[in-house]
């Protein structure tokens, strides 16, 4: 088999362990030096293919690959750019090919969600038809934990650590000043469709310590004055609580109660703002002080408190992505199958990309608490090992040292290309 | 000299560290049994005084209150209630001399920000009238980072970290999505009348890492033109910016950009909601996509990312303040004093309460650029050791072990007061 490079992109919203899955990607391709030549990046995602702006990773020192693993964010840049169907848009999929053609690449590893292992499914069937072969493999990554097959997606885990321990927290703090002051605390998280984001709220409180959590998520029905039901039996009990709301959640005409009219290039609406909403639904229908927060990036950016479970995996996927790739496969996905929750032991396992791609997965109906508002002790079982374990990036005067990468361009080979 | 009780509250908003300064105090009272009794802390602050709810924390372990060091939130509740001045409710202040009595209470430690080193001015001023002495000794505590004389206040230093850290991730994050998304990510933070919290923002770039911050402090009349052409020209150079706005922030007129009508029991205007206003002209003037967050109390209960200088300082003025009791001392304040910046290098002086109470420590014109929008060098050099450290709380199945303590009641020993 003739040695061909391979080609990486990062695709839709960023996570705090996506450039880990870089670094598995790009330290194994590395260890296979004979099989496998240099790895090319797309910059800012799908677009440095189309535009052949590619990114030679061999430029980078092995220490700077190596502190991709604990750096936020894509060190490649991302984008949100939905290719067409093939019948709408053959062209970018033949521009695709093209380009892997003339850098000598057979190699697609794409790191994202749903939409991306879409892509990814169809550059695979196009190069076949096209008589260029291509290994396509897609790295899953997704705060929102609605890839289907997998277990749990990279980039979940430590967004709901981050939303656990953030809750935990300030539920502490309204506590403290429930008795003069603010009773009740409204996090706004991420989670457009699925409430596994909101459901990770549910782990701010726990044996080690009992908290009055609220949770609305998008998969229940918002009904006001149930909700106001809650809230003042629990502050009527504790004298507090805190109240996690999905951005996804909707009204019970279908519109989400944080819909601010806009939406991203994938055609789905951009949210945020459900916090103040509530809050001030508590402060009309309650009379209740409260205060409220929207996490928005933080949560999914918050490498400093990543959750060691995710880091792995997240390195994990990446690694095997290539490893699938040495072993001849394509249009595959490697899975995280969990094989017990307690104790918590996972491997990877192979899934087939027709079977992801376009797929969301729900939280399953036994995960939430018959009121609606709260998590099982099954969604519990899910949900801890994912966020178990700490991976501390390195300080230096008390700042996260996090790396930036030189990404330097690869020279172009091919006429320039009009995106749509 | 007969050996008195301590009686210790908490006051105000909490912080990520307001407990360790409680650890400091009540350690130190434990240390020196032979001079103080038993140290009783008041049920959310100043109330459990006036109520006389006090709480035993004779009945705490060593180990539990150890564990307050890495705890968030107000261990024994605070409060906001604002004693008016002598001469509006002379009540209440007898009515606190009249229950420390009851308790063979000699010294009074009060947690908090400028109001509390008011009332605790007050308490040691009608003490002396009365003919029941106390030492009252005021615990520097605060956010907002405003009380004069000390350097720095405990709590802000974490805050600080907070939004430092979190500003450079999310900062990561939108840089990855700007080519096709959000090109502003907006993070409003706390500080009503002090942009020390936001200038921390400044603190994501820094020699290791340049990133494109846009700081509105509450110290720079609000230009909005001005401000959209900062954002412009820096979206134009970096492709993405990141602005981090404080709730503080006023129009030209003097109001509130986040004012929401309402007010807390100090009077103060309650805030929240200056993000969304400003992502709001970004896009209306810009047509720049945009996200947004409101940190909120996520801020300064996020003991998780606390900084150890701060953790180290809230603990030593809690062991400090229980010196200046045992030294003689009343109507004081323990302050931190500055040595050095580079080695940073600090130790504990005092400072009289006189010179305290009611006054706000603003930013020195010298610590913001003069386009108003970002810190100076001399900023950067009075922030860096405050953030400087890590000091993670212990872990169990990934979440942070906070304690909660007994707070077992003392029983009381006076008839009811009511509160006005």
């Amino acid at each position: 088999m003739a040695k061909k490079n391979a080609f990486y992109a990062q695709s839709g919203g960023v996570t705090a362990v996506i450039n880990a899955s870089a670094c598995g990607v790009i330290e194994t391709c590395r260890k296979h030096r004979d099989r496998i030549g240099k790895v090319y990046a797309g910059r800012n995602g799908i677009i440095g293919a189309l535009t052949e702006d590619l990114i030679d990773t061999s430029k980078e020192s092995a220490r700077a690959i190596a502190a991709l693993r604990h750096t936020p964010g894509g060190a490649f840049g991302s984008c949100r750019y939905k290719l067409k169907s093939l019948e709408e848009n053959r062209a970018e999929y033949e521009r695709l090919i093209e380009v892997f053609e003339a850098h000598n690449i057979g190699y697609f590893f794409y790191n994202g969600g749903g939409d991306s292992a879409d892509t990814c499914l169809k550059v695979s069937q196009l190069s076949e038809k096209m008589g260029y072969p291509i290994q396509a493999i897609h790295v899953p990554k997704t705060v929102d934990n609605d890839l289907p097959i997998t277990d749990n997606c990279p980039g979940f885990g430590s967004v709901a650590k981050y939303i656990a321990v953030s809750t935990r927290e300030a539920t502490l703090d309204v506590a403290s000043m429930a008795k003069t002051s603010t009773k009740v605390f409204v996090l706004e998280v991420m989670g457009r469709h699925a409430g596994w984001i909101a459901a990770a709220g549910g782990l701010a409180s726990g044996e080690d310590m009992e908290l009055p959590i609220v949770i609305l998520f998008p998969e229940v029905r918002f009904d006001q004055d149930r909700f106001l039901a809650k809230v003042d039996a629990m502050v009527r009990k504790h004298g507090y609580c805190s109240v996690v709301v999905s951005e996804g959640l909707r009204w019970p005409d279908g519109h989400f109660v944080s819909d601010q009219g806009t939406r991203d290039a994938f055609g789905h609406a951009q949210l945020g703002g459900a916090a103040p909403v509530i809050a001030g639904m508590i402060k009309e229908g309650l009379g209740l002080k409260y205060h409220w927060a929207v996490a928005d990036y933080l949560q999914r950016a918050a490498r400093h408190i990543a959750s060691k479970t995710d880091v792995e995996q997240a390195y994990a996927v990446g690694k095997a992505a290539v490893e699938m790739a040495l072993a001849g496969k394509n249009s595959v996905m490697p899975a995280i199958v969990r094989k017990s929750s307690k104790p918590y032991r996972w491997t990877i396992g192979e899934a087939p990309l027709k079977k992801v791609a376009n797929r969301e997965k729900m939280m399953p109906k036994s995960f939430i608490t018959r009121d609606g508002f709260g998590i099982t002790a099954k969604c519990r079982e899910y949900l801890e090992p994912l966020i178990r374990g700490e991976d501390y990036p390195p300080y230096r005067n008390g700042m996260p040292q996090y790396v930036r990468l030189k990404n330097v361009a690869v020279p172009k080979r091919l006429p320039a290309f009009e995106l749509r």
